[in-house]
């Protein structure tokens, strides 16, 4: 049995992955924590739990989480979860990192976009970034995977396999997206009230978003050069999921049975990528309470402009089901081991 | 005192005409019709009018309605429309069609997205593409007004300036645009039942929507040649109201300025059309309930595109709001008589 | 022209407030105030305004408002309301207060539900119901008028006629309602994000809810004797409305007919309460956006119940629509001026 | 392996079956059939379910089911499931139906709710009620089990223990429901489109509704006399969940203690029912996607009424999760085999 702990275990990633791990065959939770003074019994904060889990999130203490778990999962908030990893890291715990702070390579990137200094430029080297349809031999060997953002990662598998064989224009990348609002996380807001949200739609941080320069560095490694990428993401009345409706330019010559081919040859194995045919596309519906991203594709001929859709759940294939595919293949279970959610 | 007619008056076209007549100091309903058999107190449609309204919507009979009626408000299915558009010209009446029969003035066109052949192709010349931002002097002149779809509105409101002005590449557009579930109209459809739409979101006709030839002909009148026009709409889980983002390639040294200055010369005194400041966008429920147009936009240098997001009422702006504000400017009424609405 | 100042324009009664004033032929708005420290733009708080509205909510100045305005609204919080009730009342303005401080006649109940000693005990004599269907004469003659709470206002008005006439026993009432977020108010809450209400439902202050001595006292007036009231709000996934069903045990021998005769006689001329034949229910949809009060009403021949079902629209009928009735009875406009609203 | 067959797969309670059954350890699905006349694969109905998951359901074949079903559930209309259940009992199948075709023993209650005649009696008197709280012992030796109705089964969980201790007032019960709109079934109705909906709450068949008698019946058996029942369903603008708040009046010295011991007694060691402290009370979203039924309660001493709420998600306790603990009953699986679901 593997021993987990789940470090700021009250948020919705937090959350989400209790309600998967108090599931998962291979493993027990050890450890459930909040940087709040009291504890909170998991079934107040999440009460479609059985009456027979009695876990409880207590405050947050080092020295107790560091004795008795093998994979430290962290769940706390960008910038502040980079110090923690540390510790966690020194002490040689396998951490699983749900935050932004260890998925940009790029030190002045980080800086750029979160507008602190990186606390632990050291350990960003050491990072896997958790993708495994893309990375998965070196998560098998990675004691401090980066989490994908849930933007890039329905993105970067789209994207992807049609960049590394050459298909699109590294410059023609426009990608409109729209998410539930759990993507904006559990602190209040005006602007996630019910009265707000409920029968509205808008845009939000119009190519500035700060998933960004995560796409742009992951998909740069399959052009060999820089691309071009214009990002605009809105907020949709749904608690969950994210559609992202991709534009691109093809390259000459480049049929729409080529773009299949390597959509298929990418992921026609993976268990958690769904593959479309051509001209059939997915819904919001079709992944939510799901660890799946779904793809969809068409081409049009007149304007030789190829046109993509993704849908994954952000909570699942967007954040904490990618995290346990991720401690699954770190751990040797089968990959969708606790992960059959329907 | 106008006397108006609408035929079709029970789909949610006609009902919001009727709610915005019903307070229009200078009109008269006289016919409400419906190819139903028995007549339908128009309270038991709307039931929030108030009870001294004691209007009925009663079987179309073409005799009465020309007795009685100067202008002619036409709502039916596209491809039933034109008939009954024909009656009523050949009667001399003024006719405001909220089909899709007589917008496109290419039959070709209409033939193939519609799949059937024009019924009346003669009215086709005289009609009057009804945007009055647009087209106002030919509106005060005609007595066909073939009033726009709800896609098109938003996108071409938005697009016109920009390609008059010779800013925006013509091979470039892509609109990609969100719909409340009104736009599909009252027919019963297992895709716009409450336990399918709750908490999904879908692209559907992706890139062969019926309002793209529509689109694309307008916006070549202002491009001068041929344009090339991506579009991809998507369901919202929202009653009501269209966003639209837009992405474009902006011409070799067009500044964000030069943007902003053709779209203020083109909206600065148009009573419905909203610009704001650069980087600043418009949401769903700024224009919902309104027979507003808000137009925002932004640029992005490292790609030279430039972003513009659109959002109207499909319902007012977008359908019965648009049509009033066409027979206020071709009965001289003020422009936004019976239009103030929130 | 009535010169009319809004305390507390910020929130949701006083967004609704300005909404309908500023479409009064008969009022200017001369203050919007806030308890904030910078001006907002009254558009950037309710953008549906047109552009022409350049109104601004100020911070506070009793010295400013006392100047120049003949109403003052005050929609501050409860308990908080009332100190500024007085100082406006001591200016000899005509109040109407949209709080709680007022409503109550029995101090002590005030004292018991709101864990404060009334802070102006004098001016709680002077104040009248504002509940027009049932208070009108005294209205018209008020300087400070109680404006009633949302849940009361339907109960209300469903229950006092058949109270006086001695239809149903006084100990049987039990209120079963139905709410919609906005009655919650602005502040930010966990209970009222999207994430939370979306497809939920829930009772919450069961028979705690501190509109039950508002209830209790208006409707003992018409027992003339003590009620023994059950109430149980619910909050609703929905943005705005009350419905409340209500279960009653008729006295010996009153039939349907009685029922309803009693209903009829005292609503028939009254503009904006409507009853259903019996057997018909309102839907929230059939009040949203209105100022109605709609009431159906049904009885069980073998239990010797009285179901009726009555809906609201909690910001209008239940809050602004119901003041500015109060404002329009008070200074002789016609009682539904600027409140055709639908 | 027991092997399941689904008779009316493609209704809502048919394919939250195929949901719980194919995770199911104990059980293999051999046949799944509609009415249609083509197939359908189940992943088209379903989308959320693993591409592994081939099955499909095909048009309806007696001969083809009877060889190869241990247990058929039966998910049928109301009036057309009993020929179908009567077929698979002369094959001597072990029959779970979730229509209402046999939860009524009294024929005549049927005939006047359902407007037939009941089409096969004998097979009334086999037929179980499968609420396995109550009739557990029973259900072990069923082989025709009629599964409750959605609203039937909070209600009587929570009156049954109370009236058997005879602690409350027969004639006193008042039951105020609220139902998800996937509980009017699959059938396309304006009533439950998204436009129509959305927003919207409002009472329907008020104290007409067909649960009615069900109800009844059962809660008489726990009386030993005649009950008064009032009931009020209401349909709510979400997808799934039944609240029921309940209002009876206490009998003399009956305290809040003998209350909350009685529920105690009933339901301590049921897996599925989940009873709260004293004026705590379920939401919604506490039972959603979960096979529980939650319980709360309060008393009020002024008017010596008792306050029950009650929530289930009604397409499992309310449906086909009961089914499944029934069957699990029945076969001799553990009771919550495939039913740990949140």
């Amino acid at each position: 049995m593997i021993k987990c702990a789940i470090i700021g275990a009250t948020g919705f990633t937090g959350m989400e992955l209790i309600k998967i791990l108090v599931r998962h065959p291979g493993v027990r939770i050890t450890h459930l924590t909040t940087r709040q003074d009291t504890p909170i019994p998991v079934r107040n904060l999440i009460p479609v739990l059985p009456p027979g889990i009695d876990l409880e999130i207590v405050p947050y203490s080092f020295t107790d989480v560091k004795k008795n778990a093998d994979v430290v999962f962290v769940c706390l908030p960008h910038t502040e979860a980079a110090e923690t990893v540390k510790e966690f890291r020194r002490a040689n715990k396998i951490v699983i990192d749900l935050s932004a702070d260890f998925r940009l390579k790029g030190l002045k990137e980080y800086e750029r976009w979160y507008k602190v200094e990186h606390p632990c430029p050291e350990l960003v080297k050491e990072a896997v970034y958790g993708l495994p349809e893309l990375y998965r031999e070196k998560i098998k060997q990675a004691d401090l995977i980066a989490n994908p953002g849930c933007y890039p990662t329905g993105v970067i598998l789209a994207l992807a396999p049609l960049l590394k064989n050459k298909l699109i224009e590294r410059d023609s990348m426009i990608v409109d997206a729209a998410s539930g609002v759990s993507g904006a996380g559990k602190k209040l807001d005006p602007a996630t009230q019910f009265i707000e949200l409920e029968e509205n739609y808008l845009a939000y941080k119009v190519n500035k978003h700060q998933h960004m320069p995560e796409m742009r560095e992951v998909l740069e490694t399959y052009s060999g050069a820089g691309i071009s990428l214009t990002f605009v993401p809105h907020l949709l009345p749904v608690k969950r999921g994210i559609l992202a409706t991709i534009y691109l330019q093809r390259r000459k010559n480049v049929s729409a049975r080529k773009i299949e081919a390597a959509l298929k040859a990418a992921y026609d194995k993976e268990p958690f990528v769904r593959l479309r045919p051509e001209g059939n596309f997915p819904a919001l519906r079709d992944v939510q309470g799901t660890n799946y991203c779904d793809i969809g594709f068409t081409t049009d001929p007149q304007s030789d402009r190829v046109i993509l859709v993704t849908a994954i759940d952000n909570l699942l294939k967007g954040a904490s089901g990618q995290a346990v595919q991720n401690m699954n293949i770190r751990m040797e279970f089968a990959e969708d081991e606790g992960l059959k959610l329907w």
